[in-house]
């Protein structure tokens, strides 16, 4: 079970966290839980690390940092101490979470379990600090912002657990936005390959990383709420979102069991690339690799891209996109190589939106992009780019449409809920 | 090196705080800095486990408690790299410094220093969390309320430095307290033993276990003021009090080193003891044990006690004094037992306090008693009860006049400073 800085803001919150563990835990199951810090307690601690050096060493950053989640752990296991049940903290240094020195990012390499599942075994509920590791060395880590996810899928693998609870503010998976399609429906299952196409491009559920994770190590994942009444279905009923492999899906899907699923599994909406188009670039070898290979070097992620058909001038534009805190950079970066890649001008555009239809189902099925393209043409939306993979299909657009888009699209694709 | 909760109280404290250490460190010296949490911080963090578990779970307070010096250990390190040292922070189970699993009160046992050691001989300045220790299990112990001071010295000792400089907020220990006695004096030396007896009554510049270590230790402690301006003397040219062996002060002595060192060392006032008066009890064998073997059982300490000379009656007033916190449980263990004790009326007071003189050259010098006695008659001060160790005479009067017998006493010992 893994909980969210904002179900653990305050003790009184702790509180109802602890409801919901100990009633896993009353039906007999082995529980691990991974918590966050008290929401807003991050940012405090790393506003501290700023204001004592703002080139700050990674190392003394994970020190200070990882106390947020320890404080949570502690208070969760007195307060489920405190309901009576038997339970107590592990640091990540005492499982131990091991991971490799990249500090404030580190990678989660192998979480030593044995005595973890011993003290689980014997009946004593685990909390966990989410977020944090410990090096070979013996020093402490942080796996980067939101990593409480991964640490809830690592531990969940470590301790073979049936299913990895993630309880967050909302309470699943939906087929879009529910703030901008008032009609969008919470999803039963998703594959983790979709779930990380729509992680990818803004439906910010979960973190990418634990969703790779939970794929690699074959996690069984559910998202759900911790915002819940008493009345409500308990997490063995599946009341939130499973995010299962293929395979499992199938398997589902054979038993009838998931009856609403369609061909399109959900739209995303992302706001947060730009579009940089060079005009007049010399139509030669090499030429491409002269605009990319400085952004790569500068770790900065290209992510549609489209040559235009070479005019007669042997020109051509080029136009793609780059995460929008990266614009200046790029911006810069290509303008410094203006002479060496041979452009006339370089256009940024910051007022685009990326929107995706993700769905395993389209594999097996001709005419989702004709579907797409045609909705979005009969609403006059223009389409300035274009990117695919085997289940996902995205377009660029200009932001002021991204609504409209996907309004558009869910009704395109019959997802919207029966009213 | 060590400073506490009011010196770290925020980034630019911390900058002030990293300021001092970085001149120690840029004579060449090798330095470890030992730091207390955040004003406030450990209140608030002792409160989310009240908060969250009325009878908290020791080990679980401490995971929570423990957080606070981190965050300080993390902060100082990253100022320190700011300012160009070599720094990083040694969390309690990195040392480790191993201590008895007597969760929220653990007294340390031992201290691994080599790898401390090594590091600080390489130039790194060491930080290393105070209050903080590890047990044989692995899990995080804190040392109880002020145990910073503890940490400081035991650290001293286990990489036998030259001296454990304790930055607080007074700049020394004094004749008596500044606030009674406007002429009180600095004092430049004064022995394990004179500390010890200050600080049990009342002075608490220092923890008394702390000063307890350091003389078992025979770590040389010099008290200091952490806010100094720029042109002070530094820590070296021993501004502040040092806390020294007999034999050490004998030999500071002897070369002329402490001209201004009186017979007395200081005054100290303490009005957290309480009176209780029992009437008429049985002047028998076994009575006292009667009174004094049930408090004991209670871990109520009796501090002062006197027994009226017999009446021709066969019965006897006893009167003593318990810490004010424990008076009632005091009261009501021995209101249970009065027809076992056999007494007439128990008569509690509780507006007393204990006046004590001070000073190992009262070993070598009678007169000291008469000189108390006769300036207390003078001026019409009544004393209720005297106790007296080899270095100390206590007095308990009316806690009214605590301020007039600090300075009657203050005078006649010849403590006031030159005007």
């Amino acid at each position: 079970m893994k909980f969210g800085g904002t179900s653990m803001a305050g003790t009184e919150r702790i509180r109802r966290v602890a409801n919901i563990v100990r009633a896993q835990a009353a039906k007999g199951d082995e529980v691990a839980v991974v918590v966050s810090a008290m929401a807003g307690e991050t940012d405090r601690l790393v506003n501290f690390c700023r204001e004592a050096n703002a080139l700050y060493d990674p190392a003394e950053y994970d020190v200070v940092v990882a106390s947020g989640e320890q404080v949570t752990s502690g208070l969760l296991a007195l307060t489920l101490q405190a309901m009576g049940c038997r339970a107590r903290s592990w640091l990540g240094w005492q499982v131990p979470i091991k991971t490799d020195d990249a500090h404030a990012k580190a990678r989660i390499e192998e979480i030593d379990a044995p005595a973890l599942i011993a003290a689980m075994q014997s009946g004593q509920i685990a909390v966990i600090p989410g977020f944090q590791g410990v090096t070979p060395d013996g020093r402490v880590t942080t796996l980067g912002r939101g990593g409480s996810d991964t640490s809830a899928v690592a531990v969940a693998a470590a301790v073979k657990a049936d299913r990895c609870d993630i309880y967050t503010d909302v309470d699943g998976v939906y087929t879009t936005d529910p703030r901008i399609v008032a009609k969008a429906r919470k999803l039963k299952n998703v594959t983790y390959e979709e779930m990380l196409e729509l992680a990818s491009v803004g439906s910010k559920v979960l973190q990418t990383r634990s969703v790779s994770l939970a794929m690699k190590e074959k996690v069984r994942v559910q998202v759900l709420s911790s915002f819940v009444d008493e009345n409500a279905p308990d997490a063995d009923s599946l009341p939130g979102t499973m995010i299962v492999s293929d395979e499992e899906l199938a398997k589902i899907s054979q038993e009838g069991l998931d009856m609403e699923r369609q061909l399109i599994t959900g739209i995303a909406a992302d706001k947060n690339e730009a579009k940089i188009t060079l005009t007049r670039v010399a139509d030669r070898p090499g030429a491409v690799a002269a605009i990319f290979g400085p952004l790569a070097a500068a770790s900065i992620n290209v992510d549609m891209i489209i040559q235009n058909i070479a005019k007669d001038k042997g020109e051509t534009d080029v136009t793609f996109t780059v995460p929008k805190a990266d614009l200046l950079r790029a911006q810069t970066l290509l303008e410094e190589r203006k002479e060496a890649i041979g452009y006339f001008r370089l256009i940024a555009d910051d007022k685009v939106a990326k929107i995706s239809v993700v769905g395993v189902g389209m594999r097996s099925h001709a005419g989702v992009a004709a579907t797409m393209f045609k909705a979005l043409a009969d609403r006059g939306i223009n389409v300035q780019a274009i990117s695919t993979s085997e289940i996902k299909i995205s377009v660029l657009i200009d932001a002021d449409e991204t609504e409209l888009a996907v309004r558009v699209l869910h009704s395109a694709y019959e997802l919207d809920a029966a009213a």
